[in-house]
């Protein structure tokens, strides 16, 4: 599956930015891939793209409109039915973040079936995998692991493979979530799998490759969160990694959802460690990516230079401070002859 | 879900043993559920129940059949489904553990929805599971792990149930695959769960209970295998066991279906306390089980004998030895006021 863009935004009518993340992070990473939105009267979202009817935004060359905002409950409202509807008739492929799966409306399946068009439902997977093997597979690859789900994981990886290109690596971004997918046209919501073949769908995600080349692989929950682990140890497993990034949020005092204590950076890193090794012996940790929005500059550097001092590879704030500490680790540890 | 009992066990015509385990492992537990077996010519498995058309299972009460065989493939093969059609008609529900779902077939599906009986697909889930809390909860529960995949932690799990209930203990078996939800008429197949939701699964299948009733919970996979790693996650931390007994086959030298060396046992302790803490901090393993069917009478002790000494708590085979020393074991560390 490759989702094909331009692509054009379709926000409907949503109450606020929150409920527009989807297209928002889309525009932060391939603005270059979106020729503008649509929305509907009274939609609280913006990202800040030209407003166009459908019409307009296939003249402009769209291909594929994205439904990028989702509502309470992840449903799809029957008043956003029409838009899909107009868009399949003027010859796009629909792509959508939502529970509701495109072809269960029975309007979507139709016109796209008349048309000859594509849906995707990116928080459901028709793509069967095998189960996961373990078996070394040529390459390198990175995971940005967590200390908490929402820490900067997806950004982590993004600002990685475009750091690592810029220095001349070839280097790909590997989407698990659903943001991840549109931000890249392709991928696996890794959290809709089946449980049986959580290692096996990233195995396939993330094949042999040459030898020097990275796969920056976004990873999914956390090792310690009690919701999600077991996505995260099957991720951990089929990515097979040669290197992880921690991700941490300083501010944050309890897990996302759950009365779970947060983990310590050490505990995360040992565990991902002990686990990771079971199908690849020599991973290790090359940074920490630490989200300090919540922090103001002066405290930012410092609880930065802390981590650094503390931990034996570099601690940045990719937003901030950008990951190229990171990059020189990875160019130390892994020198390209 | 509860699927009514007594049971007619279907074989169809396969050709051996293996392919009706599912069956065979129902008439070791629950015998006095099943009144007979329906067999097609040609078929090669026997229960060693009496045989019997559809209308005398009726006859003699039954009121579900189970498809408790699997060609290769796991799909339902067309000849057998004027069987299912039969046994529908007669009154019966009818249950399978065979990747084909019942109601994707439509002689099936139409036969069901006249008669008004229901259809279990126990390899699928149709349950919609909340994800996870990890927040504790009453009553005691024991998980079996295992240092590999098939190496008895449903056979321990049951054997335990027996075990305890004979102490006086109140102990339910929760079945958490496909032959153990046949055999307790309930439970999840927690491998066929949306990745998403498996200790939420978990949670959901062994809620609060009295403070001194145990759930003895079916472990899948092992923590160390390569494919199945990230179900034994969520499961582990879903189940919040207060107990756990490891289950292992000592001739074993590599995980099952794939490459990967065998981890030790104290490996898997360590790895289990260490992840099992995060929702049950006084986790703590309670015994060995171990599978020594490929040693002769004189090597199985002195493997057993030799575990023993070199662990702090019982070694046994469930099925040679039965789980006695386990179960005091419970009762020294969890003792009832």
């Amino acid at each position: 599956m490759e989702i094909q863009h331009p692509y054009l935004l379709f926000l409907g009518d949503v109450a606020d930015a929150l409920a527009a993340k989807t297209a928002l992070g889309i525009v932060d990473w391939r603005q270059d891939w979106c020729v503008g939105q649509t929305r509907l009267d009274g939609c609280q979202a913006d990202t800040g793209l030209p407003d166009m009817t459908i019409a307009e935004a296939k003249a402009a060359g769209a291909r594929t409109m994205i439904v990028g905002a989702v509502n309470a409950g992840g449903v799809l409202p029957d008043h956003w039915i029409a838009s899909i509807v107009e868009a399949i008739e003027a010859g796009m492929d629909v792509a959508s973040g939502l529970h509701t799966r495109l072809a269960s409306v029975p309007q979507i399946a139709e016109a796209a079936e008349r048309g000859g068009r594509s849906l995707f439902d990116v928080r459901h997977t028709s793509e069967r995998f095998p189960t996961g093997k373990g078996t070394k597979r040529t390459g390198k690859r990175l995971l940005t692991v967590g200390t908490d789900c929402s820490v900067g994981k997806k950004y982590t990886a993004l600002a990685l493979e475009k750091g690592m290109r810029e220095r001349g690596y070839s280097a790909d971004f590997k989407a698990t979530g659903q943001t991840g997918v549109f931000i890249s046209g392709r991928g696996v919501a890794i959290d809709a799998v089946i449980a049986d073949f959580i290692s096996g769908a990233v195995e396939w995600l993330s094949p042999d490759a040459p030898e020097h080349h990275w796969d920056m692989i976004e990873g999914q929950g956390s090792l310690f969160h009690p919701s999600f682990a077991g996505v995260s140890m099957g991720l951990l497993h089929g990515a097979q990694p040669d290197a992880f990034v921690v991700c941490h949020e300083p501010t944050r005092t309890a897990m996302r959802g759950v009365q779970t204590p947060l983990p310590g950076i050490q505990e995360v890193i040992d565990l991902t460690i002990s686990c990771g090794k079971l199908t690849n012996p020599s991973i290790r940790c090359v940074g920490l990516a630490v989200n300090t929005s919540e922090l103001n500059e002066e405290d930012a550097v410092r609880t930065l230079d802390g981590l650094t001092e503390a931990f034996e590879f570099p601690a940045t704030d990719p937003i901030r401070f950008g990951v190229d500490p990171i990059v020189d680790q990875i160019a130390r540890d892994f020198p390209n002859p």
